[in-house]
């Protein structure tokens, strides 16, 4: 089977048998259950219990994989750990083309011979497996969705082109949940914990190959076949962006990665090397993760480094002023027809140059104004607008103006909002609609030199060719 | 007069002129005489119109301030900048004793003969002036708001003891906004604007002695009297933080600067080394800033730098620990006694060793007992609480023993919860209860080894008397 199946077996898939499903909501099995049946998956869904009897959230209940006797895609095994062997040995007799072992109680805890039977009883029947110690799978279009996680406590992301995998289930959940938060969508969700079968190689290659996936997140913190990886990470970088976070950067960390999914975290700095080396960016901190990650989904390549910053706010103008200089932008010298149209429709007090500070009470007329003219000009790569939504002039036909520009431009742009209640309601306006809001001018500078120098990156790949 | 009391006029004022005041909703006038009424400021307030009759927002209008003839401590005054020399003339005649002018349109727009006009008068008249070209002041416990932005744009901080001083009235307002919207409390702000008269060192000095602000937030873009501010900084970061971010760090920011409050910005260098050497801390970023704030706001200082992490996750636990050491933190060694008391409280698989794993089923009951046995370990100096409330455990009972440990403790704690919306809602809780919470365990680290920085620079200047 070419392993890029393995995992459209699991994200694709039209038959799921869940081991472990229960009527208890105390159980695991019942929330993973639970979410298939109030998901919508319209694929065919088969409890497994052997305690169970009759029907488990409406759907009939089998003792055994083997009970079944029809094709199953996936079989996704909650149950404790000793018993998952002979469970995951029914699955290779029952021919399960998939399966995700989202128990733990295994390396992790130091029970590594009970994890080399499922690596045995795995190669044995030919059968991928993900896991175990892990919390499995999201397909959001598919309705694919193994977490077991109370969902009144997470919110859901939408549809879109992130793909994100990881070997920690804590940092994949919270991470899921801030994805949702912050508007943008989601293609696939990967937790893979103890990587026993699958491992990164596997994900990443598939990831890479998915047309559906536009960039992709890591959460690493061990790769097994480093060679293998650096050879995958090198052809798909040139592709889409893979973005990745490395746990275990120190000695501390690393002996604290080692007793949590029991993987051998390595030098950093080989890491380190080997993310420049392949194109990888590094992601060093959860909030460059999630700030890099929204801008790939919403913005396109940019040409080059020469930013323009519009601002309703001179002080944050100034911040932002540095902070392009600082991570090796350079404003645009605009052109002279920009500017004697700028001139024309700013107020008098308004200077021409960069940034670009309109004056608190500039307004949906003042802000359109000033994208319509500064987006055409030839010598500007991508835009900073700073809407401060303290001030007189800012307000939703301001923030219906960016998303406006946002979605006609064919450059990068990137809004600054910082602020309570009033602009975190207006910065969720714009995220919904596809802009990548920050709330501060740093961290939007940081994200848009980011996906410059990962666009300077692909040219030049491209060039090579 | 002592200049310390130049401020006390202004902040702690019993008796406001508000010359530009108007019954005219669009003006600015309007919007600061009503935050005035509406505040519920118990001291006397006279309206001033040239133009009105009557009465302005049920209080008697004044056609000059000279009509007044009573006491007054402070006239703040929003009329066109070209009017604003004459009615600080009769400001000075009739005694008034402090003066803000909001007004723009002097040396930020090149009129800097008008600016001297203002500084020849206030000289003439020893009349101490802030502004022109500033929100002015903002003092909660006395209900004294001269911010003519409009009020439902923003969040009111609660009282608290962040002093803020800014010399741009954009970044003034934003950060006050996070601030109310982070749950911590604000005492003083001052917005400086071109700093005609008072300047940063007049603003540092008040704030030093001010009993009641604990530390003190400043948005620089140039500082005038160089050495003087070394000098009093030197004397204040002594007994309170001082914590500062400098705009126009590059020449793009610092010509930025020069074109909105005409400051000279200066070298960054030189101010690096200055805050440096005074012991100012200089936040990188707006997230720094608030994030610096918010920990001082709720937590004492720090004995040493050893720091334990509970945690209900695994990877966020590795990511902190990386974090931990990057910011030149260490882990405590657990005493024998708190070890064997941890082995008892906690299930057989977490392992007593940091960061502490009490997995993602942990419940009030696990933190509870974590906390009260490593709080009172004499090795640990300060705890960092990673909660994620996406984990089956994790609920507000949770928060309300986080709440409960962080208040009793005497020993900085602070927690990481990374989420969406339930999240959200449990670090608002929290942070409305004095626990500094934030979104990644990068920030939090960080805030915490600048707490500890800033406990150990205070500990030798102690001794050092």
């Amino acid at each position: 089977m070419d392993k890029y199946m393995y995992f459209d077996y699991m994200l694709n898939s039209k038959s799921v048998a869940i081991i472990g499903a229960s009527s208890n909501p105390e159980k695991i099995g019942y929330i993973i259950m639970k979410n298939f049946v109030s998901s919508g998956f319209n694929g065919e869904l088969y409890p497994v219990n052997i305690k169970e009897e009759g029907e488990i959230l409406g759907y009939k209940a089998y003792k055994s994989v083997l009970d079944i006797k029809k094709d199953i895609d996936l079989a996704v095994i909650a149950i404790p750990a000793q018993v998952v062997p002979s469970v995951l040995e029914e699955c290779g007799k029952a021919n399960v083309k998939s399966v995700i072992v989202i128990s733990g109680g295994f390396s992790e805890v130091g029970n590594i011979d009970l994890q080399q039977k499922l690596v045995d009883i795995s190669k044995e029947y030919n059968i991928p497996l993900l896991g175990p110690n892990c919390l499995g799978v999201m397909n959001q279009k598919e309705r694919i969705n193994t977490l077991f996680l109370p969902t009144f406590k997470m919110d859901t992301p939408k549809i879109g082109g992130v793909s994100f995998a990881t070997q920690s289930g804590a940092v994949g959940s919270s991470v899921l949940d801030m994805i949702a938060d912050e508007g943008f969508g989601l293609s696939k969700f990967i937790s893979y914990g103890n990587a026993a079968d699958l491992d990164e190689c596997d994900i990443l290659n598939y990831l890479g190959q998915d047309k559906d996936t536009k960039s992709v997140l890591f959460y690493l913190e061990g790769v097994r076949r480093g060679r293998e990886f650096m050879e995958i990470a090198t052809k798909v970088a040139k592709i889409k962006p893979i973005i990745a976070i490395k746990g275990g950067a120190t000695s501390a960390g690393s002996q604290a990665a080692h007793s949590h999914t029991a993987s051998l975290a390595g030098s950093y700095e080989a890491y380190v090397a080997m993310f420049k080396q392949t194109g990888i960016i590094q992601a060093k901190s959860l909030d460059e993760l999630l700030d890099f990650a929204k801008i790939f989904e919403a913005e396109p390549l940019a040409k080059g480094n020469r930013v323009a910053i519009i601002t309703n706010g001179g002080g944050t103008g100034v911040l932002a002023s540095d902070a392009v200089y600082a991570n090796g932008m350079i404003f645009p010298e605009l052109n002279e027809e920009s500017k004697a149209k700028l001139r024309e429709a700013m107020p008098a007090i308004v200077n021409i140059r960069m940034p670009l500070d309109m004056a608190g009470d500039a307004d949906e007329k003042r802000f359109g104004d000033a994208l319509e003219i500064i987006s055409n000009d030839s010598n500007v790569d991508a835009i900073i607008v700073i809407c401060l939504f303290q001030t007189p002039g800012a307000d939703s036909k301001v923030a219906e103006m960016l998303i406006r520009y946002n979605s006609m431009m064919k450059k990068p742009m990137v809004v600054v909002s910082a602020g309570g209640t009033y602009t975190k309601i207006h910065r969720s306006i714009m995220e919904n609609s596809g802009v990548p809001v920050y709330p501060s001018p740093e961290r939007a500078a940081r994200a848009l030199a980011m996906l410059i120098n990962y666009s300077k990156f692909k040219n030049a790949k491209i060039e090579e060719r």
